[in-house]
């Protein structure tokens, strides 16, 4: 192998790369990222057996090749490198790279022992704008908790249906749910459904959150691919494979109450403000109370614990319905107000024992369900 | 005790307080910080039985009293408030909080139990820039390490003599050494000298960075007080008193070499960038090399391991008196690059096995002598 390269563009992928490459004592090739000439392109590829990438940069290729060498002492490297041509050289097993006054030889591991990412290029896809995907994942993937008895629980839940995806996600104490609409109808022939790693949606969210492009998800049995399409030619840049987790979801439309017996309506803002500050003084259990009133609109907020002290205070607000007591854990609630994102929020009650259902004002693409700690 | 207080003024000097409070769990009360009043002001106190401070701020007291509680729960509780009057008041061993609609009560300890900080306002004393002493502390302060053998090196050797205050460290690897020059001329009756705490000195960076104001440092026998002045008033705003470390400090003096066999002229932050890229190929030495020739100012620098390859790179710069070939650990290169605020820097060598000295150009009021790595 032998070739040209810009900096930037090197540094740009291999950015991207490195965050799929494992840290793996027992297989070091797995720290490793390939690169292989392909065509025009040169090719990096990484992969932790679990999710795989592959990034392509079109340029000259000289002498066709390929290597794989440790991804993160080469990312390191060439970030320290100007914004110059490269030159890289497989000689030896070894890469030897040269910019301006820079000479380097990295030792390599031959690339015969790289696993190969599957391509999953076939059969029914769907088209979404990365921005959309990215921050409908960014507002669900902190809910599930790795769980070795109910794994199918620890995965962000996926269904395309029509012109409409639908993300879930739960801890059995608390539940996401957000609606993304396509506008473009695309004509899918049946309903497609899958979990996917919470490790592999954060890391699209990681990749993909800056970017403006779309990606193309592909269905497969076992695993899913995300193509991100380049911008401007909507020629494929990067693919990203992944596993996917098996068994079935749990029907979780089920626990979604129709109906409330209190709606609070509060600014988003003030309430966050106000669960941080009681989270203060709420001891070892987390709790704090909310109490409203619809007589006078009144909404308070009450935490103590025997060891630090007590706390109360009032909060604007509307409320509706009859008058409720109720507890909650501060961590459940206070991520439910920071995955909404209007200045408004509904916050529904049903009784002291029923979930409480927080919905942003305006908008009716995420619901998110959370229990109350049961104080009798 | 009963008072009204503005939120920013109570939150900046909580903000400084609380970095003294100690995390202890033996002696529950240094987690604490004392409320007092004190005429026209209220006085926080906190410390950790090695540094002790007090920060005053001038407001109307109705009544008198004092109380200590958690500095940490406090700050966080002040940090959430608004900016708008607070009312604290104390009622059975409780703090009573009370801003707009926030209602707090915290448990207290008796202030009776809380430890006196002593005052040393007596006897001679020295007034200089907190920028200057900051700054001038910020190139010394990382060098030394805890010693439980060597306890009298693990601090910062502060001299005063005349209009000059010099500052030491060293690890027995390296040493710096800054020199600040005083602009009033000072008359002390003789001279004084102390080993500072290498925490003590990290506080005093990092509480009067930011300030713009005059310190004033007071001598004691077993103990030193830096007292923060306000910059309109002149008025102490806090006095921070710290142990000091027994013992002599070494005749550090000795080690710095009077001449060099070989001078370089670098740019720092290229030699700085070189430096890290050649550390990411230095194995598990940390050992990097250094080739000069005055015949063409030729500058080389070299590492390599057998696990991870090598590196080799060419560096700008003016060479004088012999060629030379010598090897160092990289982060105590770094370390010196780090230190020094020029942008080109002098490199004096003496031979492969003599001590190296990196000074600033331009300014003669710091040095960082290194050992290089015996390679024979």
């Amino acid at each position: 192998m032998r070739l040209l390269i810009l900096q930037e563009k090197l540094k740009e992928g291999l950015n991207i790369i490195e965050k799929i490459s494992s840290k793996s004592l027992t297989l070091p090739i797995l720290n490793n990222v390939l690169l292989s000439t392909e065509k025009n392109f040169l090719n990096l590829t990484a992969t932790d057996l679990e999710i795989g990438i592959n990034w392509w940069i079109l340029i000259k290729i000289e002498k066709e090749g390929k290597i794989t060498i440790p991804s993160r002492l080469f990312l390191n490297f060439i970030n320290l490198l100007p914004n110059k041509k490269i030159k890289l050289e497989v000689q030896n097993n070894n890469l030897l790279i040269e910019c301006e006054n820079y000479k380097t030889q990295i030792k390599g591991i031959s690339a015969e022992d790289f696993p190969i990412i599957p391509k999953i290029d076939q059969g029914e896809s769907v088209l979404i704008k990365s921005a959309s995907l990215c921050q409908g994942l960014a507002q669900v993937v902190d809910i599930p908790v790795l769980s070795t008895t109910k794994p199918e629980i620890s995965g962000v839940y996926f269904v395309f249906n029509k012109n409409l995806i639908t993300l879930a996600t739960t801890d059995s104490f608390r539940l996401g749910e957000k609606r993304i609409f396509l506008k473009d109808n695309f004509s899918l022939k049946k309903e497609y459904s899958f979990i996917l790693p919470q490790k592999t949606a954060k890391e699209i969210i990681n990749i993909f959150r800056e970017k403006d492009a779309e990606i193309r998800v592909y269905f497969s049995t076992n695993q899913v691919m995300f193509e991100y399409l380049m911008p401007e030619t909507k020629h494929s840049q990067a693919q990203l494979v992944s596993r996917l987790i098996e068994g079935e979801y749990p029907n979780y439309q089920e626990i979604i109450p129709k109906k409330y017996t209190t709606q609070l309506r509060v600014d988003r803002m003030e309430f966050l403000n106000q669960i941080k500050t009681a989270s203060l003084f709420s001891g070892k259990i987390n709790e704090i109370k909310i109490k409203a009133d619809p007589k006078d609109n009144k909404i308070e907020i009450f935490s103590q614990s025997a060891e630090i002290g007590e706390y109360q205070s009032e909060v604007r607000g509307k409320v509706k319905g009859e008058p409720v007591n109720i507890s909650f854990n501060h961590r459940f609630l206070l991520d439910g107000f920071l995955n909404i994102k209007s200045s408004e929020v509904i916050f529904e009650l049903n009784n002291e024992s029923g979930p409480g259902v927080l919905k942003p004002v305006g908008d009716d693409s995420y619901i998110y369900v959370v229990m109350p700690i049961k104080t009798t």
